[in-house]
This record gives C-alpha cells, sequence and structure tokens, in this order.
C-alpha cells in the first residue's frame, strides 16, 4: 500500500517518512522508500526510489537558476521520466508491504505541476497524509482553512486524503487543537461570533465542510514520540480494505 | 492603493509586477513598488522595498541550508522586522498612488508562513490578485480547484482576492478557459458527468462556489501584451471606491 506525505516546507514530511517507515519495520513489515524532492540534501531513510539520481535543485543553480527556478525547473525536467517513475514505484509496492512516498520541500511543486498530479494519478489507490504543523492554527479561520486545504489536496490529486497535524509533541494542550479540528459544528459556532470579513467567509466555508468532507478522522502524529502511528497504520490499513471508507 | 500578486512559482508574479507597474506609470500613475521574494535575483522593476536588504536565500545556502530550507530560514528571520516592513509599505502607499507587492516565489511561504499572513493584516485595504497559468488547467476539475484557491487565498490572508487567469496570449481560444471559469453553473453541469470520485467532490465543491465567493469578475491578464491591464485597474479603483464590491 503506498503512503504519501504532502505538505508545506517545514511540517515534518522527510522526518515524519523516516519515523513511521522505521515504526512500520519494527512492527515487521517491509518497507520502501521513495523521494520525491529535488533539493533535500540528508534523508534520515535509504530511499529505493530517489529523484536526485536524475535531477538536483544544487546542479540546477550551478547552472544559473535561482533557488525557486531551480525547484521549478528539475520537475519541467522530470516529467519525461514519469512513466519510469510509476512503474518504479508500482513495482515497489508490489515487492513490499508499504511504500511512503515523500514528496518535493515545497508542497506546491507537488500540487501544482504536472509532474506530481500525473504521478498520482498514475499510482494505484495512494493514501495522501496532508502534514500540518500547529504554527499555522494562529486564530478559528485558520482550523478552517486546515481542514479545507485536505479538501483541495483531494481534489487536485484524486486520492483519499486524511488531514494530519503533525509536531504533537510541541503543544502545550493537544485538547485545544482537537475541539476545533474534531468537531465542526462547534469550529462553526465559534466562527459565527467573528463579525469581520473574513470570519463571515469561513464561517460559511465551515458550514459547507460537513456535506463535502467525507467525515475522516483526523490524525495527531509525532514523529518525536510515535503519537498517533498505531492510528495512521490502522487508517491505511482500512484504506486498502474498506475501499476509502475511513470514518 | 495596495496590489498584490500571488501566484505559485512560475505564475508570472515578478513580471506581472515589472509590466503592470510600467502600464500604471505610462498612464500617468506614481508607483511604488514592494519585493518580498528572499530568492529573486533579477527584477524588472527598481524596488522601492526589497527584503534582500535584509536577507536573501542564497547567504543563506552558504550558511549550509539546501533551498526549501534556506527559503523558509529567511522568512523565519524577517519575522521580527515585520512591523518595520509594514510601515514601510503603508508610508510608500501613502506617497504614491499605487504600491505593487510582488510576493515570495513560492507561494506556501507566503500563505503558510508568519510573516506572510501578519504582513497582510497589518496593511490598509490591500487587494490581492491571484495569478494562476493555463497549465494547471488540464480537466473541469482543475477549474474548480482554481477557483478555489482564489477563496483559500481571501479566507488565509483576509483580503478580498480576486482570481486572475495569466499568460493569455500563450493560449489559442481563451474562449475555452471563459466558459469553465466565468459560468460556474455551466461548469458545474459539467462536472455533474463525472463519475468519479474526484468528480463528484469537485461537483459538490463547485456546487456551494455561489454561496461562498462573493460574484469577482475574474481578470485574464497578459504580462507581454498588456491584455487585461485596463479591467485589473479599474477593479482596483473600485476596490478603493466602494470596498470591496467588485461586480
Amino acid at each position: 500500500m503506498i503512503l504519501v506525505f504532502v505538505g508545506t516546507a517545514g511540517s515534518g514530511k522527510t522526518t515524519m517518512s523516516g519515523a513511521f517507515g522505521r515504526y512500520l519495520e519494527e512492527n515487521s513489515h517491509s518497507v520502501g522508500y521513495v523521494n520525491l524532492d529535488t533539493g533535500v540534501k540528508n534523508l534520515p531513510y535509504p530511499p529505493d526510489v530517489d529523484v536526485r539520481e536524475d535531477i538536483t535543485a544544487w546542479e540546477l543553480m550551478e547552472e544559473g537558476y535561482g533557488p525557486n527556478g531551480a525547484i521549478v525547473e528539475s520537475y519541467d525536467r522530470l516529467l519525461a521520466k514519469l512513466g519510469d517513475y510509476a512503474s518504479r514505484i508500482a513495482r515497489l509496492n508490489e515487492e513490499r508491504d508499504y511504500v511512503i512516498i515523500d514528496t518535493p520541500g515545497q508542497m506546491e511543486t507537488f500540487l501544482f505541476h504536472e509532474f506530481g498530479v500525473r504521478l498520482m494519478e498514475n499510482l494505484p489507490e495512494p493514501l495522501t497524509v496532508y502534514l500540518f504543523g500547529p504554527e499555522i492554527l494562529r486564530k478559528p479561520a485558520d482550523f478552517c482553512f486546515a481542514r479545507f486545504f485536505s479538501l483541495m489536496i483531494d481534489l487536485r490529486l484524486g486520492t483519499t486524503t486524511v488531514p494530519a497535524l503533525s509536531k504533537v509533541d510541541t503543544v502545550e494542550s493537544i485538547e485545544d487543537y482537537r475541539k476545533f479540528l474534531d468537531d465542526i459544528e462547534y469550529l462553526t459556532a465559534r466562527l459565527k461570533l467573528d463579525p469581520s470579513t473574513q470570519g463571515l467567509l469561513a464561517y460559511r466555508m465551515c458550514s459547507t465542510l460537513p456535506e463535502l468532507a467525507s467525515p475522516t478522522r483526523l490524525l495527531y502524529l509525532s514523529a518525536k514520540t510515535g503519537e498517533g502511528f498505531d492510528e495512521l497504520e490502522t487508517l491505511a490499513y482500512e484504506h486498502y480494505c474498506t475501499c476509502g471508507d475511513l470514518t
């Protein structure tokens, strides 16, 4: 089964890929690792498939590209090898119990670039885990933003997407996050109290969430303590056994 | 009045900032330019405020950061100077007719990082233009994604956001894009024909658009030919004169 970690730079995708992979291996599963980040230096896992064999952002910067240009150009060049990557990952998936895919450092490179979107279209039933850190959640509207972003990934990639708060070991009280993330009715009620234009939009968007999002469980993960890893394993198992019903 | 160009790397923000600024200057307006991209090498406009005076992604890469890490770290360090940037931009806005803000190369650095979000909260009534290129629109669900992304920016930044298809000079028939982008009913009807899970989600999301999005006009822009610049100017003018009613 294929697990794809998606999230912004700094959300902890690479650390999570390594830590969750080790957890699975310690529980007697065979794991394949795929690195899709052309700009990463060190990986905490041994990649079986690694885009850096073909191209790195570093090489392109030596050619004169800036960091942003180098990142985009690297995926432009990888596009020609898309079919090759899709077959290598599919083959790895046949050999191992799990394949963990660590996506580009900048999430938009994956969501907006043809390389990311078409690769996902060509993989057998991947489960996407959308990682976001507690630092992006400063006010009630931000929780609505995070929940909707998970839907946006689902819409864009066409894969079942599970939202996951990462780095939960760094927050004082996880319950403060849970009540806004797990209980859409509570969040909607809180948003109703915000009279600003932003608050009104958040309220209206949040009100549509129950009809738009499947009642997916949210995950609360820590790559440091392993918190939530058992739930992620269960969810991945259910995804493949019950074809997407993750309630 | 403050105009902010937001979009993914490669959507044409920097080129558009230069081209639209020149257009305004040719029409006898005074224009201030702000560059918020720590990773850009050359700018097609003379910046009045430039984050690279404080920090560049290049310096950080010399310190040992990878390209993604350097980009994120640069905004972490800029956070201490947030108030200073907000006042300099506000002052520039008092001196000039227009202030054009060119945002970080990677859109997520602006949308997910505290620097971008808090800067926008501290600016007087900025109008955000969300630029997306025709290359991200491959199938009907993608049009729904682009329309929703504009709402997501609105939700995140709390500013009025206008979606704008960029690089329209590169498309053969703009009408093929217009019918999906301008007419939500047509798009929704087309999405209904797609029986996939992705199609169903797109259909449901698209159906909620009329109640969520204000009936903002879409823009069709070309930095190369200047197409749509008159409409953008009118829209910016209306934003400041009628406080956000851009129908």
